[in-house]
Formats: C-alpha cells, structure tokens, sequence
C-alpha cells in the first residue's frame, strides 16, 4: 500500500536540481501569483533593479484582491494625509496596540510593529508611486465597505470594548476615489499598468506553478512551470516569491486544517485559493501556521442601525457587545454553545433592515411584549425577558454594564420587538477565507519549523501567516494591506540577495 | 542576513544518504522514543520478527505514559471482559458515535472507526499477550483517575449532554489493578519487562535522535543519533517510527501552533515532549496537522458533589451543563468572554471540596441570599439572581432546561451559599498537553500535506495526530489508549514493508 499511494503524482512536491536536465526561462525573481501581494513584490523587485517574472494562473491579473473592496489598513506615525485631513491623529502605539489585539495571543509582534512604523509609507507609496488616490473625505455611516468615494472610514472595532479601552480609536480604512464597492478592480488596474509599464517585469498568465526545483543545500533555484499543457523549468537566481493566495478553494484543506470553516457558506476568494503555494513551501520544509484559523463572519451591517439591538442566545442570554467588527461577532455566535441565535430587534430598527441587509436573516418571531417574543421563540420564561429588562435599565443608565457597547448605541428596546434568526446553517450569510500559512520573517523569507530560513524562498498575502490572525479581531483592510506591504518587503528582500 | 541566519544548526534537519560515510549501527526498525507508544510499536514489530532498536532520551523508558493514571479507554463489539463482568453492554457503534462527537469536525473517522473496531482485541493483546491486570469491578464515583484498583469507570462525558443523547453511555475508562494512582508506573513496567524478554529488541538509553536520514527518492532509510557526545548513524532497513511525544515542553512551539495552551499553568508530561519527532518529520515534508488544539481542563472534582454546583460567567450567566467531563468544562471557560468564572457551591457543596480538591481555587465570596453573593461577586444587580431562581425552579420540576445537566446532579442551590473563583489566571490549576501532530494513515504511516505517504516514517502516540483532537471531547483514557493502539499499528506496518 506504502509504495503504490506514494508514487501517485504530487504536484507540490519539490523537484531536485539534479533532475533538471535544462532551464527553459531564467529570471532573477520568479513571482507566483498575481494578485495584490504578488503585482507588488513584482513592482518593489523590478525597482530595486532585478528582472521579474511573474507567473499568474489566470488569464489576467487581479486575484483576490480584485475580488474585494479593496480597503487598505493604515495609520500610525500621526496619521496618513487622509486621516490628518479628517481631523483624526493616529498615533503608532495605538494602531500597534489595535493590532496586537487583534491578532491575539498568535500575534506575531515583529510583524505588526514593522507593519504599524511603516504604515504611513506604505500609505505614501501607494500614492506616490503608483497612483493610489483616495479622496480627503470622512465616511461617516457605520458600514463593511464604502459605497461612496470617501476615502476614510472606521472598518473594525476600534471603537468597540475591549479596544478601545486600551487603544485610542483612530478610522483606519483606506478606500479608493472611487463610487460603489470598486475599489478592489480600481486598486488592480492601477498596479497592472504599474506592472506592464515597467520594462523589467513579464508577466505570464495561463500558467501554472507546480513545483519548486531545491538544490543540495535546500535553497530554492527556480520552479516548474506548465503553460500550453508544457512543463518548462524556470531559473530564478534571485529566488522565488509565493503569492498564490489561501485555502478557501481547497475543500480538503479547509476539512483538515480549519475545520471551523466549515461553517461559513460563502468563500471570500479567486478559485485559484486552493493552497497551492502553501504546499509548495511545505514541500520543501516550510512550516505552515496559524493553519486552524480564519475570518469568518456575520456581517449584520449595514443598516448601521441594527448595532443598536442586541444579540442573544437560545438560552436568552447576550454574550457580546453588538457594535463590534461583524467578524468578531461572527466568531462569537460560533464560539457560543447554543442551537439558535437571535439579533432582537426594535420595529424601527427591523424597517431598516427590510430595506437594505446583506445578511440574509429570516424573522424567527414577533411580540408585541417581551414575554410574548420568548414564549414565540421558545425560550424558557423569564430568561429574555430579564436580559431586556437589565438591557434597558442599562440604557436608561447611558452605560451597558454587561458587555459594555459603545453608549452611542445604546436605545431602549421597546415593544413590539422582532427576532431574526442568525443560526449558522439557517440562511444566514457567513462569508469565510483562510488566516493560516507559511511562517516568514517580516522580509518575506520563508521559516522552517525551526525558524531557519529556507535560502531562495519568500511568500506574500495570505500564502503566508502574516499581521492578521483571527477573526475575533479582523479589520476590513487588513488584508489587502498586508498584501501589499508583504509584497514588497518580500519583493526587496528577494533582489538584496546574493545570486544563488 | 538570509544565509547567516540559514546556516544555524538545526537540529531536526534531516540528512541526505549522500552525505552519510557509513552506518555505525543497522536495525529493522528503529523506534524513537520508549514511552507507551514506542514500547508497543517495538513488541509488535518484534513479534513479527523483525529486529528492533529502541532509542530512548532518558536513562529509562516510561515517557509521559509512566507519569500518567493509564487509564486506558477501550470498549465496543459488546464490552470488554470488564465491563460485561461489571454489567456494561457496549456496542461499537456508540462507542463510535461518542468518539466522533469527541473529536469534533477535525475527526479522523477511519482512524476513530479502526479504534472502536478493534478496541476489544486491544483489550484483549494487552491482557493476554503483555500481563496488564484489570480487576472486574466497577469504581461508581466521579473522578479524575482512580485510587482504587477497580477496573472500570466512567472517564468522560458520557452520560452528559449532548453526549448521551446521540450514544448509549458506557464506562470505558480501564483503570489497572493496583491502589492508588500507580497505573502509569506499573503500566510501563509491565511494557518494559515485554520489552527486556524479546531478544529482537535492544533498547539505547541516554540517546538523543537528532534527525532522519533520507535517500533519494525521499524514503526514510535511518536517522542519527547521538550517545555520549558522540553522533552515530543508524539504518534501519524497515524505517523509523517516531514515539517522541507531543511538544508541551517546547514554549516556542506552543507560541507558534498552540496559544490556547498559554493559558494553562501545569504542563502535563515528560521534559522530552518538546516536539523534537514532529519537527523530524516536518522536515522531511510531513504534514502537522491539528496543532493547535490541546487538552486544557478545569479538574472540578473530586469531590463528585460540586457537579451540583453550577458554573457562571462575570455576568452571572450559566454556559454549560457542569456534568461534562473536566476538560469539557475547562475548555468552555477558556471559550468564555468574561473577567471572572465561578463555581457556585451550597455549603454542603462545599464542604465536601474543603475536604479534597484538585482544582486550587479560592472562595471569592459567600453570602446568606444569592442578592448578597451576586453584591460581594460584584455582579450586577439581578443577574445571579434570576439565574439561580431559574435553576432552581428546573431543579424542582426535575429537568434543566437550559443546560441539560443529568437529573442525578440537580440539587437546589439553597443559601447560604459559596462561590468558588475558577478564573483562569487566578490560582486555579489548569493542567494542559497538546493534541496536535504528523498526519498519518490508521496504519502510522507518515503523510505530506498532499496525503502522499513518506516511505519509511511511521509515528505514533502524541507524536501523530491521533484519535483525540479537542479538550471539549477529552476523555481520560483516550491518550494511552491512542499511544498503545497506534503504537501497535505502526509497529506491524513498518515490519510489513519492503527493505529499503
């Protein structure tokens, strides 16, 4: 059984260079993958002076990053031109202390601090080097992505217990001069021509990476391609950079890695995500990590309106403060034993919802009093009805002395009242994509288990583990901004290196 | 930076054939590690005639398994000889049922289906074949492991919800015929004295495997090891089973894969549990997987009575049933948003854990009425309070409503009452070992992310990803029936393999 499971191919596996007869295509750095992490390791790589090539699967750029809003996570160092123009100072320390918790106990600090004491360049960059524009203009409205073109809005928890007792709250999400959700198509069409007017970047799409090529010391020398359903083998002296994007696609992955997926319906990603580039790096030694973990979410707004009701379980009990980052949510309402789980909602707040929701809920009761709502929903008596009652003393009080939501959100839930159903697995949308991959430094090198690094070798985005780690503490924006500044790094690290 | 930081040691780093002189030493099999799993790999491919060297870190074996209570959960195909003495009927299937809701959506059903299937022969081999003694008798009280010597008891969550609503319950847990908690040590003498009487095992103590040898064609051909300061090379011509353990000892690695695990305070375990078999096998392209889950437990009782009690959060809220097995609960809290957990006691609750406890927690507070307890717990005003009369109105009908605490626990929390501080953080004992490790086959045979097999490499024990993967369906018993049994298993595959 050993030998004949064995020898069925592996597409990942790591071909020795003692095995290339010729190499069909040399470069000095081979990019894997062109989304947003891989069209900017390509860009900082081709500006330090090396020759790129970039080896994308499809038959255009984009990847995930097209797919999404697009906003990008920034701030620090006193704030962005965009933050300062908004009124909003940003210190480091309190973006670095946001982010770390966050990232939570998996946090990797080296990372965040390096991504926090450059965030403001990244910002520059961005703008200055390849044309980003985001417009001086506040978003108010408590929203996932902005349908406006302002260029500034809160995207997470900042100023949600427990953050923002710890750090002040600054808006950190930068979205694109652009009306609708389109900055993801906006953002990848400007690093496309960034790409393709730089004469030192080729790109070749409809190709597939399928493995790495190592030599004796373990160092990383180029990597097989197949394009036109031919293998050609590909030098890259310089090394080669994985920005193949996560797992999401990857049904078998997701089964044995992060099984907690498997509870969202809605995978955030390219169908390319299959975790190709995470299995390559394996292949040769690297360590994956942060493997069982994932956004996940319910993203209950907008209408911002609804943070003002509560969320309770089908003991009747809350168990969080409901102006939180719809992912930490999400990941609550999983994290919670329990078969059924309601937002409670006022008429007011409910006609909002009718009007515009993404979040596909159905309405599992009504009441014109509280109790008539808990015997509809099955709940034991007295068990919502004291959860309100308390609810709205504590409103009355201007202080939610339970799970301590923000007074700005605070209303008196008055009857008649609605439930809707936020049962995982009854209709609601969980939108879900993967947060684990290869271990690197903050340079993009790739680790061992060890923490050796794997001579050659570099992953960007979400191929690698990077500044976000859980959904409790995910930032629209994070990932694109990671992306982006994991690109680079990577994409600089790779050309500073001593030809192989 | 790249190469400076590449060329420091690494330790588990497997080595290329070509760079190997000679063999100092030849075997069949080389087992690593002579804890419960390697000791049974090494009968069972001794017993299949094969020749086997087993290399131990420590100047005797044992491992972890010695320092545990090796309880040893076995049952199905009607019950084992014990538990049908002790009047258990047990079939395979709930047997079966309850371990795959144990293991979560991360199970690995056809290594838990092979268990159960063969569970009663496992039974059987280490009473026929090794001597392991279990006396036909029945330990009724609740506990964590069993001072006396009866053989059977129930070690899980069995008989809780949700548990047993889905699987007929039955006591799996066999406890060796010895007073006291001395199973471990009488356990891995008896394995030890097996071992010592097979003329085709030799056993090197004080020898520390550094890493895998491994030729060409990406097969395990041997490893190093290193005695007395001095390296030696090892062929083994059947391949290398690797009986390490987990990595409760390793920070680093606990940092990186298991942060949950922080949380405990008491790291169960022998000092050579630091992950040295799984970074082996990483590092030769095999796939950790589950790594970042653990056991992580609140050991509650003994005394039994304080299953009576019931647990709440810093809201006053219940969140479980408080009958579940100790890990079940531990993990429960640990999932918890809040500052502050409790144990609410009767005083005759009470008085029975003054007596004997294991779980090291102080009173927090006391009161004449549940109103001055929730004031002296500083719980808000109402909470405790609507909780209790709940609950004990569910007590008086006889059903808990909310929860599904078995009827058997229900008792009236009359005041006076005490409340115990369970905080993690605030004194109490949180014993802790991880769950993670190399993915293999039923058989132990060794597999890369693509679930190819690597020829040669077996693991077994902690050292794999086995039957147990959350503290939520830890049972006692699971960890050294897992060792044993997998143990076995890889044993007879190895053996049964063409020389390399």
């Amino acid at each position: 059984m050993s030998e004949q499971a064995q020898t069925k191919t592996n597409p990942c596996r790591a071909r020795s260079m003692r095995d290339v007869e010729r190499w069909d295509k040399e470069t000095d750095v081979a990019v894997i993958g062109f989304g947003g992490a891989g069209g900017c390791a390509a860009i900082e790589a081709a500006d330090a002076g090396a020759r790129v090539t970039l080896f994308e699967l499809a038959s255009e750029g984009g990847g995930s990053t097209a797919m999404s809003s697009a906003e990008i996570y920034m701030g620090g160092s006193g704030g962005t031109r965009v933050q300062r123009a908004c009124g909003f100072e940003d210190s480091t320390e309190d973006m670095f202390t946001y982010m770390m918790m966050s990232a939570g106990p998996q946090a990797d600090e080296a990372k965040i601090r390096n991504y926090c004491e450059n965030s403001l360049d990244h910002f520059n960059w961005l703008v200055n080097h390849l044309g980003v524009p985001f417009k001086d203009s506040f978003h108010k409205e408590r929203a996932i992505m902005c349908l406006t073109d302002d260029g500034l809005l809160y995207t997470g928890s900042e100023k949600a217990h427990p953050f923002s007792d710890h750090a002040k709250p600054a808006p950190r999400g930068h979205n694109l001069y652009v009306e609708g959700d389109n900055g993801g198509p906006l953002f990848m069409k400007i690093v496309s021509e960034n790409v393709d007017k730089r004469d030192n970047i080729t790109v070749e799409y409809e190709s597939r990476a399928l493995c790495l090529i190592i030599d004796d010391n373990n160092a990383i020398v180029g990597l097989v391609v197949r394009q036109n359903q031919q293998e050609f083998t590909v030098r890259a002296t310089k090394g080669v950079i994985l920005c193949t994007g996560g797992f999401i696609m990857n049904e078998e992955m997701l089964a044995k890695y992060a099984p907690k997926l498997l509870s969202g319906n809605n995978a955030i990603g390219n169908p390319g995500d299959t975790g190709t580039g995470i299995m390559m790096g394996m292949s040769v030694g690297a360590a994956a990590i942060n493997m069982h973990e994932g956004f996940i979410s319910i993203p209950y707004y907008p209408p911002a309106s609804i943070t003002g009701g509560i969320v309770v379980n089908d003991k009747g009990q809350r168990f969080i403060n409901e102006d939180v980052y719809h992912a930490r949510l999400g990941q609550a309402v999983l994290n919670e034993p329990g078969d059924r789980f309601y937002f409670i909602l006022t008429v007011n707040q409910y006609g909002d919802y009718e009007t515009m929701n993404f979040m596909g809920a159905e309405v599992a009761g009504t009441g014109e009093s509280v109790a008539e709502l808990e015997e509809e929903l099955g709940l034991r008596q007295g068990t919502l009805q004291n959860t309100v009652a308390i609810y709205n003393e504590d409103v009355a009080h201007g202080e939610d002395t339970q799970f301590h939501k923000s007074a700005e959100w605070l209303q008196t839930l008055e009857p008649p009242l609605v439930a809707l159903d936020i049962t995982p697995g009854r209709g609601v949308f969980i939108p879900m994509f993967t947060l684990g991959g290869l271990d690197t430094l903050p340079t993009g090198e790739v680790l061992t288990a060890q923490r050796d690094i794997i001579p050659g070798l570099y992953a960007a985005g979400r191929t690698a583990c990077g500044i976000v780690r859980r959904a409790d503490g995910y930032s629209s924006g994070m990932s694109v901004g990671d992306a982006t500044f994991s690109g680079r790094l990577a994409g600089r690290q790779a050309v500073a290196r001593t030809n192989l």
